[in-house]
């Protein structure tokens, strides 16, 4: 975990810093300092934005929170005074509650800073945890409270590793001098505190907040806000010390890869026959039935299809979707990612494409490119792409505790079906598009892939997101075959 | 306007498709018809995709629109059967009533398809503005209605010479087919049906929605929809035709340029000198009262930047935002757009930028920069700078009829001050960040910049969103000069 010693690096260099300038209560010499600050905030700044592509690029997400009139919004503005404004972006909305229905990350995946950026929240997850912690009528116990502490901070190590540095800021103020600044406050402020809804003349909901927020803390700066310009510098300083901390990516090694061993459906393809009588008589009931129980399920619906080139993952598709209505779902085919994906964490394409996604996505490829073409073509190093089947576990975990079903297929299909098949589309006029030279080459590393998707049925096949391999050398038997899978599994949950 | 004629002829060669086929009533012929069909156009949806990047890609904007009932669901539902599924995507939200708070394409600008893509607009700015000449209380008067139709032809016209080739449909069905549809109706539809909220029922409200339409649809293909398999089929084909035309962008030819003559104000910079401390007194006193004007106005405000590398646009920014709350404003710096960017018309990333934006948007450099440095560096044909003007008024002219102010700045600066600035920049260490090779290939390009500018003024300088061009050799001057333009314009208004 090398972000967090050097958190606590920055925060032991902060508290010299602090006790050295504490002695320093002349003006000439504090104006002197914060030019000094301010230009170092800037060259820092831009280097930090040149970083990007680089390997050291990052980004840095700022998470604010704290006490109302602390000075959050001060310590912002005046942080924008010293700082380049123009790459500083702010980030402010009305609070999300919890609702079970999406990941604590949706709201904010958009703004995610991409590599070079910076991006302060003032709306965020924590901020939205709170907020529900303190309004909704059957109270969070703290197990549950922790729980989601726990998925956050597992949810920033991702982002951290993948090179979004998170840094917290809890703004404190005492309950007396919060109390002093209420009755001197300023109507122009009186919109922001209006904000949160909260009575900040509770004694017992200030308590309630700080023994809340004591629970997750300590990863944080607590910054004491009694002394305005204190807090001001102190923010910035602490800032300027991620601007600058740009440790190089490949410092980090991989480990030693204990191949999974490959299962026999992968290699070993089955293929009952089906007469195209019953096919036909037995996918027209079972599409209907899939399509029924898919539009009156109550949850949300992913469905991921991977598998070799022409295993038949378009016509699979075409199937699952004949009965539903167009605006039901949505269709993603994913390819390599576009460049300006590239400077985000990978899996940041994903989280934004199931935002305000249809009931139904289905994606033809996905994320698990991390772990199969990206780990092939060597795109990925090897530390990322081990460190991936955890990131995608969570993530699809994240998806499952929010009300979505992950409906995972591995279309199986043997090397001289493959070759038949890619024949086949070469010569006949209306599927030639369908062919190119990757997929000639993707075939060449044929035990790679299976190689990848071994590890990957090993590391993903979660119980609450199994995988279904399923035969495709014969199209017809398949084609019923991810139509049961995905009824079973829909009345499973 | 060939694309108009492009249309035209896709309707006469329709007729002659329809004439033809209507002869012909087998079923086998109908199936094997449907199957050739199908053919094409999965081979006409890859030439489509391909083209992508290339001198003939475009994308394909379908507009749905008509009775309830008519079947432009089911006509959707079988093109999915037909085509590629995988590569037309569908777009479908509830309403949004024109609210005279944003454009009528703002919410739909994210779903404007890039090069290669196929989008389908169930919801559309046409079905908002029927919805809303339905609900609204104070019924919009047809000179209101027909104004809103010719800035929709306006935009799409814009959209179409960017390469978004616009197809409306208009799914007609008679009143008493309605009715019996109605009658017969099945319930999983109902949820559709019930979206619009309208009364099919009565028969004065149908009278109505069809005098509405016909006031503007003599551009759009009117289908009937008696005949459900016709319709489809003809709804295909008409798409089929529009996915083969791809014409090539370079065919248009750029018109003479007559060059506007080069104001005094850009070449003979006029700089008063101002002691630092009346500055300071009038910047405090300004840079206060801007910021109250700014976020007590009732509208959002855009603030343009553009001008010379050093001319100040940083510096003038930060006094701007020194007295605003970082939660009220975003700052965009726009660079050369993102690869992905490039395969929507140039507009498009200003127009995903301003939804849900701040009340105070501040461009440092801005949509401008397809007349200047795209215009002088050759990234943009001379057709496509050439006819950039109009599409900036126009947009421009959208959002100030949708309450936003737009003021917009050209910091002038003379070529000896310019190299002044460069050359501190280039010896300050926290400055040196801020110069790059390209400030000096632009600076050599200096008379080029004076006449793009001065053509940009001759051409953009509406009355509703006027340019100040501000004299910046006296920074200090400059800044106070800027703080004024920005009060008069707020107060103007």
């Amino acid at each position: 975990m090398p972000e967090l010693s050097v958190v606590s690096c920055q925060i032991e260099e902060l508290k010299k810093h602090r006790s050295l300038s504490m002695d320093q209560s002349v003006k000439p010499e504090k104006i002197k300092h914060d030019h000094q600050l301010s230009f170092d905030l800037i060259e820092a700044q831009y280097r930090l934005r040149n970083s990007r592509g680089s390997d050291h690029g990052k980004s840095v997400l700022v998470i604010m929170s704290g006490i109302e009139l602390a000075g959050k919004g001060e310590a912002v503005k005046q942080l924008r005074e010293w700082v380049d404004p123009r790459y500083l972006h702010v980030y402010a909305e009305p609070p999300n509650f919890f609702n079970n229905k999406q990941p604590f990350w949706q709201p904010y995946a958009q703004v995610i800073p991409a590599e070079g950026q910076v991006v302060v929240l003032f709306s965020n997850w924590y901020n939205d945890l709170l907020n529900t912690a303190m309004h909704v009528s059957k109270p969070l116990d703290d197990t549950m409270f922790d729980a989601y502490i726990q998925q956050m901070r597992k949810f920033e190590q991702d982002l951290k590793n993948n090179q979004v540095d998170v840094i917290k800021f809890w703004f404190d103020l005492s309950w007396k001098s919060l109390q002093k600044r209420l009755d001197n406050m300023n109507p122009s402020e009186e919109k922001w505190h209006k904000l949160h809804g909260l009575d900040w003349r509770n004694k017992k909901q200030y308590d309630n907040i700080q023994r809340l927020r004591e629970r997750y803390s300590e990863d944080w700066v607590v910054l004491d806000c009694e002394d305005q310009h204190q807090r001001n510098r102190e923010f910035a300083q602490h800032l300027l010390l991620a601007f600058k901390d740009l440790p190089r990516h490949s410092g980090l090694v991989a480990n030693q890869w204990p191949q999974a061993p490959i299962p026999q459906n992968l290699s070993a393809i089955t293929h009952p026959e089906i007469s195209k009588k019953d096919y036909r008589a037995q996918l027209k009931k079972l599409s209907r039935k899939v399509a029924d129980c898919l539009r009156y399920n109550q949850r949300k619906v992913v469905i991921v299809f991977e598998g070799m080139d022409a295993a038949g993952k378009g016509g699979a598709i075409r199937r699952i979707v004949k009965n539903l209505d167009p605006r039901e779902y949505d269709i993603h085919c994913i390819a390599a990612p576009e460049h300006y994906e590239r400077h985000h964490p990978y899996l940041w394409r994903f989280w934004t494409k199931l935002e305000n996604a249809s009931p139904i996505s289905i994606f033809d490829r996905s994320w698990y490119g991390r772990v199969l073409v990206e780990r092939i073509e060597n795109l990925a190093a090897d530390f990322e792409w081990q460190r991936a089947y955890e990131e995608i576990n969570r993530f699809e975990k994240d998806l499952v505790d929010t009300q979505t079903i992950v409906i995972k297929f591995w279309l199986a299909i043997s090397k001289d079906e493959q070759e038949q098949r890619f024949k086949i589309r070469e010569e006949t006029p209306h599927k030639r598009f369908k062919i190119t030279s990757d997929d000639w080459r993707n075939r060449a590393k044929w035990d790679d892939y299976m190689e990848s998707a071994s590890d990957m049925f090993y590391l993903t096949n979660t119980a609450y997101a199994p995988w279904h391999v399923i035969s495709t050398d014969s199209k017809r038997q398949a084609r019923l075959d991810i139509m049961q899978a995905i009824l079973n599994q829909l009345k499973a949950e």
